[in-house]
């Protein structure tokens, strides 16, 4: 990380009362690990997860050799499990007492397993998590594949669960994230993307998933309306501020650390916000070198880290931690319908965890 | 199609007893149109098909523009909708009252359809039924998301219908198939294969979705084990005649006609059935010449029309044709636990239109 990035996100962090709200009780210090905020989570669903990778093991089994290896090579690589945790605390958070809120986080697992290995393709990155990705591996067909066995077996998995319910959050998450995939993928390249156009992405391909990973652990627990939308407001804004602030680690990030090569986004011409906002805050000069690299694709030594410090000149990083920060009070705000608990508190806890990655 | 490839489908004919045990009654100057065989199911099934094609219609929209585009692309590129069909043929056969069956069927042809953009671009092939394929048009990257929207869709409808049963059917079906084209991935090339792996491939790859839809339109009608199952058993074996017959044409079809052209399969490394029984009945130097071509995809001039002519010469389209006749006789005994009707002679007769085409 760069001391510029550690120091803007200070300010950031003193200079506005988000922090506060956030419910970011650790003193600044310790909230550097952004880990912190994750263990309340983790803490609430240990025992769970346990029976999540254990079923996530069992089900990607297949007579075809090279399913288990491809599953296991993503399964292994140390993926935090996010959403398959929001199942189990939503479920947990609302009263669920049966033993179906873990086949439903293997199946939310492996639906964003399935969306991984396709990512990879059409991005045709080279890296996931800080190892080789699977296509650079077994190739691109194999991960197009493979990616449908998962998408197949967790819809398996979900008919087993047998709440319709259910089904039908998880199978609208399919259709809505293909469709911000395809989205993102017409809006590729293009600088005249704006915020909002950039918002209904980060909507469909991320936050759709966390919407319904938290909305079907109050399904199952055939919790009234009110919860499941409070639920699904949560989610939804969680995962707007968790993509934000991944694009922000993309141009100020620490590859060894978040698996993540800072430049990702800009060698593959993604239109993220730090790149909208530098755009747009910038002089004609400078909106040329985004045409030429970003737009047309023609990078030269030297235009990343020319990238990386236009999008620091106009504090494009710093606005996308706020925008994040805001979503993250909308997800914050959303849960408080729920009467205090271990596991409403788990819940707020780790949107502080989400947007501290940043620091 | 070759005169040489007519005249051995006509000793076929003459010689065996199938095709009168098959039910082909019209005369053999009329079966030259396999379109015979398909025209009852088409009467039976007319009204029903225009829902499905609305629905098909309605659900491609996205306000993703690439998406509706990419989708009409295939859903106008006159497919049969063979599988659709046998949807609405099984829920009639089985005294179906419901209007959902028609919802299940467009379900089944998406399936379908989101099974072909995933294979154009794993096979790298440029044509799709004598048209383009959408990956030249729009790219891999599209055809991949594309894809999984369809997909997505497909289980969104299959929840509105509502049936557990069917979701189960047709959720395995996805997770089958993608494994299916994954261990035809592992065969790629490799002429070792036999044909037992061979019929292992085909089962999932092709007939798990036959098998799916013909069962879904029985579950939809909530009938007894013993129809479902005759049903299974009735698609799972239509269709591997169907895809026998599919590879028998790569090496014998007119493209303009079938959409395919001869030699795909061969260009593309494929070791389909007739290949497997050519090589295997071939000498040293014919051997040569497969693990040369097919196998490490070394293809020069004259090498396409090499390997037609070693495959007729082993008689192994006859071979095949003859095997795909074989599985369509179980198919159509598979139906004779339902009393006689006009939808059990429709379903029986697409079984001689499906091996008919090789004519």
């Amino acid at each position: 990380m760069s001391a510029r990035f550690a120091l803007v996100c200070m300010t950031a962090g003193i200079n506005s009362t988000e922090e506060l709200t956030l419910g970011v009780v650790v003193p600044f210090e310790e909230s550097r690990d952004p880990n912190n905020g994750l263990k309340p989570l983790l803490e609430l669903v240990r025992e769970d997860m346990d029976g999540i990778n254990r079923l996530i093991l069992d089900q990607a089994i297949s007579d075809v050799e090279m399913i288990p290896e491809l599953a296991h090579h993503l399964i292994d690589s140390g993926g935090k499990r996010l959403r398959p945790m929001l199942t189990i605390a939503a479920a947990k958070l609302t009263g669920y007492q049966g033993r179906e809120h873990v086949r439903v986080a293997a199946a939310v697992e492996f639906m964003h397993t399935a969306t991984l290995l396709h990512d990879d393709v059409v991005d045709e990155s080279d890296y996931r998590r800080g190892k080789k990705a699977a296509r650079t591996i077994w190739g691109n067909q194999a991960s197009v594949l493979v990616g449908d066995f998962l998408l197949g077996q967790a819809f398996r998995m979900l008919v087993e669960v047998g709440s319709l319910q259910v089904l039908r959050i998880l199978s609208n998450a399919a259709a809505v994230i293909a469709e911000g995939e395809v989205m993102q993928l017409s809006a590729a390249k293009n600088l005249a993307t704006t915020e909002d156009e950039y918002l209904s992405i980060v909507n469909a391909k991320t936050a759709a998933l966390f919407l319904g990973a938290a909305e079907s652990g109050a399904a199952l627990a055939e919790r009234p309306a009110e919860e499941l939308s409070a639920l699904r407001s949560y989610g939804k804004n969680l995962g707007i501020a968790f993509q934000l602030i991944d694009d922000a680690l993309d141009y100020s990030g620490d590859s060894k650390n978040l698996g993540k090569a800072v430049g990702d986004d800009f060698r593959e011409g993604k239109v993220t916000l730090p790149v909208i906002l530098a755009f747009r805050r910038g002089g004609e000069d400078e909106r040329n070198f985004w045409l030429r690299t970003i737009g047309e694709g023609k990078i030269e030594d030297g235009d990343l880290e020319r990238a990386v410090s236009l999008i620091s000149q106009h504090d494009a990083i710093t606005a996308t931690v706020e925008r994040a920060r805001s979503f993250g009070m909308v997800a914050r705000d959303a849960m408080e319908i729920f009467k205090d608990s271990r596991e409403k508190q788990a819940l707020q806890d780790v949107i502080g965890f989400c947007i501290a990655r940043a620091h």
